[in-house]
């Protein structure tokens, strides 16, 4: 059985094992203040082009978020997300377990626009309800669309305008930068947020997630916050190792155009085949829409996430590729695609 | 520079790092439903004879003791520690930051009794303070000492009777069972305690705490506290294999060994100097009381712990071992030691 | 300037202040253990025709849902709202200041229905969600519908059935339980639900509401909670006092009585004028549907909320009636809205 | 059985409830809107002297605690408190419950001086521990000590020079301002402190507390933090009104004056009959030793606390006077102080 179920199935990148391994008798200093990952903060600031960020490393995205996001916002202000975004679907109420509601806007395409804010904002006049202060995005989104540069710049500059803090979840960053038709560059990217984080677990580490934060007012003691949310790491080390193996060079880059190739990949085929996709995504993760018998099928031989109904007799399902993923399965995939349509019907 | 500051100086012992290796490319689920973790779930159910336990991998001791203590209490409970219990000092309110009280009393090596427990209860009659109702011990505690079985056993039946819950941080269990004149075997703890952790990043892994839950009320639903709290991690695998790693064999009970053994060649040559020390550790942490002088002379050379002051010209230090420790370094240590004691005082 | 703003523009009824007068100088114990709130709680169990429950007094209805739904949740559970819900909208996040999500649920008449219950409940299969664990209805709701006996028993026995905790706001019980066509009696209503509470400050009291655990797994410990989370008054005897009061005859009822009697009269004289309603509400808050011109009109003479926006030229407007409502003050805003309505249009 | 137990066994000056009798038909705005809260609001800004600071009414003190301290903290600082301050010790962990721990000192007088807090400073250097940021002193403390105006003034120049906020809990503020040889003046304090509550529950009101906020950082927002702890009332002139009788003239401070002769009278006659006290308190609050047996007889006509064990034969009981104290049941009490005692023994 073959996963494409999401985009860390696999281990970690080879040159990530052999660093861990070239490094292991070392002795380094504990929680983080080791010299790899200050190596690493050191790579990613040059690589921002930023030396007046702050940066930290953490273990996951749900960590990342909850420990940041509970640093940035006082008890009464709230998140605003998209009704697909992580925080409100699938880190089980992580940022209400810190005191903050999320704030949630049905999107079509999982993306916020000015519009949307401002309609929270109109819902919240006053103290009887929470103060939104802080927008959260992805990029890409949970159902695979990215924001364009001249989009966040919009929502930039609409958040400052209203006070209101911009954080982007970058789990996915690594492919939404490498997208098709994306336009957005990283070191352009402190400029238009408050803060976000570069995700390295679906992008070939083990587990790492870089923090930056770019708004002054956001960086102090954040370290405090992170060991009292249990997010500093003993062994700190291991995710500075990983961050500079990823930044030294361009491997963070190259894996995620992997990971898309790989999932532009999977699109043309099931495309050819005839099929429609629920979203627009150019990054790795696809939702085609197939017939039942044909997600049955397929379910024989592939993982995969069903991910909603269409209608009676389709269902949209979800493939992720990671940069591991092997360029023969995907073809298997497809040319079973081809293979068990029925013929004349999508 | 030679550092005795820590237990978490190096990396992995090497048998881990190859495994992460050997399985790399395997494809495995996500977050902590892998084989690996299974495996090593089984493993360690094994090994404490105990199949009615619930086992979970979590990143680190911080995380599992504020993840596990918040899952364990209601609102208005309170855990009871040392005063140099973990919790209480070296967590950054992270207990508190759950919404629970730490009440914290003074010890005089480390370890609490039931008569320190009755004063806390006597001190806590309704409903104006908080309830105690865990109670938190180390195991080795934080300065170096450890409960034996009797004492153990005294606990958990004054637990018992008074309806509080006992709960043991094992960060550095391995060095606690295997110390000398330790009569406590890791199969007999499921028996004494309502749930403890059996701490692998200060004894060969590079991260990782597996959390034994024995008693059955507290065990529903703890997954879902492990992602609120960020504790999930997407390649749970990562910490499976490490722990299958570890207790496939005798390589965790082995590991502790040879830790023990160089803070036993410390303690002994330093005995053998001339030196007292402020508490009686059979354990890999060690407080050797120096003359300043001398202290500041050994911190030319190797990097430790000032653990506090004990008169105007005396402190005591911290010195750790681990698995990784060097043998020559400890011997050069106490040679040192040894060359820089102002004859005929100590 | 009259104002139908809301049902605590007033002090409280007479009787009450003659009660607290003469009762002024005798000595009380404290914190809620003083004799009239033993009376007061004596007397609701009779009415109730249950000595099983629990009873506690507390200030007010935020107080009240965030101290029991924070005490009745592990972390990890969520309550169910309707997207009107209080708790949803107009409590600044008190319920998520515990950590505890709250899931709304978009709904016709501000009612859940077990259809609404299950949809939550598909949406919510795992660990990487929250777990719903707690309905939350408001009885009459935030915009003057009431459930009916039948749909309450419906919604009691999905509750059971899904393992899922009823719980009550009853900040306007009184107006819902004397609706016409209410069928509910107020001791039918412990056998339906988990925990609910019985409004005063709505109801002719300064302050003042009744919390009733039904559910004998919610008791324990419960002034602990109230403590914590500052709603144990120190004179405890202020709202015991009040609901002695309330309960020693039919007061509390008479004054529900009075006030939806109000809003029937507004109702029908705004209905006779030719207007419709944005819902159809049986207590003591209605929602006519105006021309702006009407509202701009009738704001120069009378207090009261501009609910929503119904289309270009007409919003509905709340109008909320207390037993304190003056009859002639009623009347003349009928008379106005007769006189100030275009002719021929509505 | 007459009752010293507290100085909350009785309801309000007359004067309070006739205010509340003669304005109760009056509307007023909800939510501490009215015009009697904001003139309350007026005239202890007049009081004060102080234009520029915010006061928010609210109903008790370890709500104005709880809700205050949260609103200034970030997650990861701490407030300090002694050993026997009212948040540390009775009220059931409802700061931590916020998220926040409470960092406490032994003093020998319920008084925290710079000194107690350098040292407390100097325990916690970094990120592992919490951030101590916040002081907490009461004036009067709970063992009715006061702090002189020089006392608070070093107190206030140690904290601005540290970072640190100063809190001061003003449960028996009125007391404490009235004392025999206090030299500070309400007016005073703002000048000292960041922010303080007078209190009027155990002054002569039913309930309510005033909350001064002085240090501009500290404003923001405020309303939004009391509408989510559930310190809002719906009829907030109930709190309004009896400030402004308190604070229209000098009834707030004659109250405390009488509590305070009561408490005198006591002190004197017990002095007088041979006992010691176990704290020099010259509020409302005093401390006598007294033999067991003594203790026992007391007991059958009086309730009081007894406060703490002192040596085999002899205990400390805390006896409380308020305004309402009655003067024949001082001397009564004085008078079977004196019968009882056992000749030449105290």
């Amino acid at each position: 059985m073959y996963s494409f179920k999401n985009d860390y199935s696999e281990g970690a990148h080879p040159r990530i094992l052999k660093a861990l391994m070239k490094t292991n008798f070392e002795q380094e200093a504990g929680y983080g203040e080791d010299r790899y990952s200050q190596q690493a903060v050191e790579l990613l600031k040059n690589r921002l082009g930023r030396n007046d960020v702050d940066i930290h490393l953490l273990s996951g995205g749900t960590q990342t978020n909850l420990t940041a996001i509970s640093s940035f916002l006082k008890p009464h202000e709230a998140a605003i997300a998209a009704e697909t975004g992580h925080i409100f679907t699938h880190e089980t109420g992580a940022i209400e377990a810190t005191g903050h509601k999320v704030v949630a806007m049905k999107t079509a395409d999982g993306k916020l626009t000015p519009a949307h804010i401002q309609q929270i904002l109109d819902g919240h006049p006053d103290e009887h309800m929470v103060k939104p202060k802080l927008v959260y995005i992805s990029e890409s989104t949970e159902i695979g669309s990215v924001y364009h540069k001249r989009e966040l710049e919009e929502l930039s500059v609409f958040c400052k305008e209203h006070d209101l803090l911009l954080y982007m979840d970058g789990a996915r960053l690594g492919s939404a930068l490498c997208a098709d038709g994306s336009d957005l560059r990283l070191e352009e990217i402190p400029d238009l947020v408050d803060a976000f984080y570069i995700g390295g677990t679906k992008n070939g580490a083990l587990l790492g997630e870089a923090l930056v934060i770019c708004n002054d007012v956001l960086k102090a003691d954040f370290r405090y916050l992170m060991k009292q949310r249990g997010a500093l790491l003993a062994k700190g080390r291991l995710i500075g190792i990983q961050f500079v193996e990823l930044f030294r060079d361009n491997l963070f880059f190259e894996l995620a155009m992997q990971a898309n190739q790989k999932a532009a990949l999977l699109r043309e085929g099931i495309s050819e085949a005839g099929f429609e996709f629920l979203t627009d995504s150019p990054t790795n993760q696809i939702f085609p829409i197939f017939p039942n018998a044909l997600i049955a099928e397929l379910e024989k031989k592939y993982a995969f996430l069903v991910w909603e109904k269409v209608d009676g007799g389709h269902s949209a399902i979800r493939l992720v590729t990671s940069w591991a993923a092997k360029e023969d399965m995907v073809r298997a995939f497809i040319a079973d695609v081809k293979t068990n349509r029925v013929p004349g019907k999508a």
